[in-house]
């Protein structure tokens, strides 16, 4: 009898039939991802409300070869949610488990569709916090952001997902529901370390349903403060330096022509006079004088101008107002072509000098912003001219970034976006073995087809 | 030609003939473990030199069907290096590539067969230091720290190797070098985290030949200071609150029973008298006044009693040869087996205070030392008394370690010794991915068969 049945009444049968969405007017917005760059359709949008319809839709699907998207807040920027090739959408936002703060541990569960902004508002009464903070935050899921090992932009103290992922719960690819250290002990050292396979894995060997999550102290002072530099050089430099300091949980660089582009955006000036070349905007947190303690950081740096200081949140939000506004400020002027790298520390400066030059001749006429996360030596290089569909800027970068021996994605992922760069970044001997491992947890090849691997 | 050389002739070819060793006069070093506990033997010892010659050893073993056992300095605790089948024995010690300290990246390359010790030494002159410390420093390689992703007395602080690891090269069970972010990227999110997975996974997948490792600042001050408490409950839960302090990287756990052992052994009077039934000995690290914040940070422990405190290199010293102490006095009472576990924060103290008495029921008469690092959930319990071959005591210990959600191996590993362990730890579903993976890296099963999986 059930090879006669559909996937759809399979399904409908486990999750009932108001959560397989198949009504295009409500589908839609799962078919097209947050850049609007990328554009899919979906026969149906499936909301499981448990780690079990989670396991029932994925054994269906194995049983129908029917490929499957998983999507979570859809903030990716690579296309890695979107259902490109007509798959069906998981939509994991009613897995929505907030279990209690487990204060003693120092770590929370919690289900992969709680928004960040959720995690940061329930532990913050225990006096903890998440460690993990970027732009998105109010719809960006926890499982989605496991499943991409998101970054932001406090990875220069604390590390990305990975790192603050004790245990992880997912169904894996064959349909078997994995529970890796939920518990939460801080060691086990038995065998395979799955959360971390699977934090990066970007729904292709499974799907997160849920994470156990470690926690850090809750800052009682935060102070930032914008520094002037006379060049590039010399502000990484200094990025270098304070990485050094164990109280600095920030590092992001500008520089003077995104700094004018975000000005005429905030129809302000820029807090410092003249602009300097170069701008960090540095953050400190913990407790005692956090301020005194970025301050004298700040003056210690060499070729260090003025800066800008504050600890009270009103203040620091106007600062990191620049630093935020470029996002803004680039989508403002039109289509925004992305690529978001790593340099190794030594080639960072250079790099971050000559990009505006290199999209120039690819695209003359274009405006350029290269800022982001300094003390990972992670840069978003945004550019606004080229037509959407025209990657050839992109593609100068990336393979500038190459030559320099960094990486194509630091923190967004793969996707599709990227796919064509995998081999080149990571070698043959390394994406043969990732399609080994995929084909063990994922041997129909349903889960994210279209992603990552080439 | 090829098909009626043997493997010896191959791997002489590739090596040359003195770094083939089967006299057995020179194996039989390698035929025995650490703890005495595990004996094999081994046709031959073999010696590369480079990691083109591992490549040339492992693909050899593929075409012949030999299975290889890597080995470092040979300190491991669960038998996961020695030769128990008959296995060619792999020494990476000539991997003794110790690259310059990069400093502006802060990390370093050397190669698997540097001992610990000697990368401590290495990057001191730089003002930076490796986060992993543990009491075999001397003989323990960074290779077989990678593969069992060593911990010891800074994991509360600094996380174990696989935190300490930015990129691996090794090679795979398939022969091919593997060469993952040995450029040492920050953020690179590419993929699976194939050095995370390599990490832990005991030779299973393919023999790591070098690593990129992280290092941290070395700290200008380090105090330390042994600290009574009139409970292991109070001891425990100071612990738990002594994470959270910044400055402390180490929280070590001892009880009444273990330091009367100690003192009998060293000949010495515990430093804090009346001896008190639970004792932590912390350290703290950083710069400014450490001690002075390790003593105030000591005296708002609830529950805290009289504390010995130190900032010097010798009488840091003679705080650590009470913890240290631990191991050789129980080696001088005979045969230790050895237990080591990681409990949740909630069941920590309870399950310290019930093992001796678990313990006398399954082997009456014996004596039972259990200590260990306290701010990771991590114990050791240490019994002398049963027969070399007795399993009872350690499997009673592990079966109520399981009964209380901890883990079997904390950070040991698993090996041959706690293999049949393995599948409760885990689960079915978790081994079965292992399983896979480990297919997929290492299809022919030459890679340390007798390890891990059970």
């Amino acid at each position: 009898v059930s090879s006669v049945r559909t996937f759809h009444e399979d399904v409908r049968s486990a999750l009932g039939g108001r959560h397989v969405v198949t009504d295009q007017d409500l589908t839609a917005s799962h078919c097209i991802d947050w850049t609007r760059r990328w554009h899919g359709s979906t026969p149906a949008v499936l909301r499981p409300g448990s780690t079990d319809e989670v396991a029932e839709v994925v054994s269906a699907a194995r049983r129908h070869h029917v490929a499957l998207v998983p999507q979570g807040g859809n903030t990716g920027l690579v296309g890695g949610a979107t259902p490109l090739a007509g798959e069906v959408v998981v939509d994991l936002r009613r897995l929505d488990r907030l279990d209690p703060v487990d204060a003693a541990a120092r770590q929370v569960t919690v289900g992969a569709g709680v928004p960040l902004a959720t995690v940061h508002a329930h532990v913050a009464p225990a006096s903890l916090a998440f460690a993990v903070d970027l732009g998105a935050r109010e719809q960006a899921t926890v499982g989605g952001m496991v499943a991409t090992n998101a970054g932001g932009i406090h990875v220069v103290r604390n590390g990305p997902m990975r790192v603050q992922l004790v245990g992880v719960e997912a169904v894996l690819g064959t349909g078997q529901v994995l529970v890796a250290n939920m518990a939460g002990l801080e060691k086990d050292n038995t065998g395979y370390d799955l959360p971390a396979l699977l934090c990066g894995s970007e729904g292709t060997l499974g799907i997160i349903t849920a994470a156990r999550l470690r926690l850090v102290a809750r800052p009682e002072m935060v102070a930032a403060a914008l520094v002037g530099f006379d060049s590039v050089d010399d502000a990484v430099w200094a990025a270098s330096t304070l990485r050094g300091e164990p109280a600095v949980v920030a590092i992001e660089l500008m520089t003077a022509d995104g700094l004018a582009v975000v000005a005429d955006f905030l129809q302000q000036s820029v807090p410092l006079l003249p602009v300097p070349a170069a701008v960090l905007l540095v953050e400190a947190a913990g407790r005692g004088d956090v301020t005194a303690a970025l301050g004298d950081a700040v003056a210690a740096l060499p070729g260090a101008l003025d800066a800008a200081v504050s600890d009270d949140a009103a203040g620091r939000e106007r600062l990191w107002r620049w630093r935020e506004g470029h996002h803004e400020a680039a989508a403002a002027l039109g289509v925004v072509h992305k690529a978001d790298v790593t340099l190794p520390t030594g080639a960072l400066a250079r790099f971050v000098m000559a990009a505006p030059a290199l999209v120039e001749r690819v695209a003359p006429g274009s405006t350029t912003l290269v800022y982001g996360h300094a003390g990972d030596g992670n840069v978003h290089v945004n550019v606004v001219g080229p037509k959407p569909d025209d990657d050839s800027v992109v593609d100068a970068v990336l393979a500038a970034v190459l030559e320099r021996g960094g990486s194509v994605s630091a923190e967004h992922g793969i996707g599709v976006a990227k796919r064509a760069w995998l081999v080149r970044q990571r070698g043959e001997v390394a994406v043969t073995a990732m399609r080994g491992i995929k084909s063990a947890l994922d041997p129909d090849n349903i889960c994210n087809p279209g992603v990552l691997l080439p």
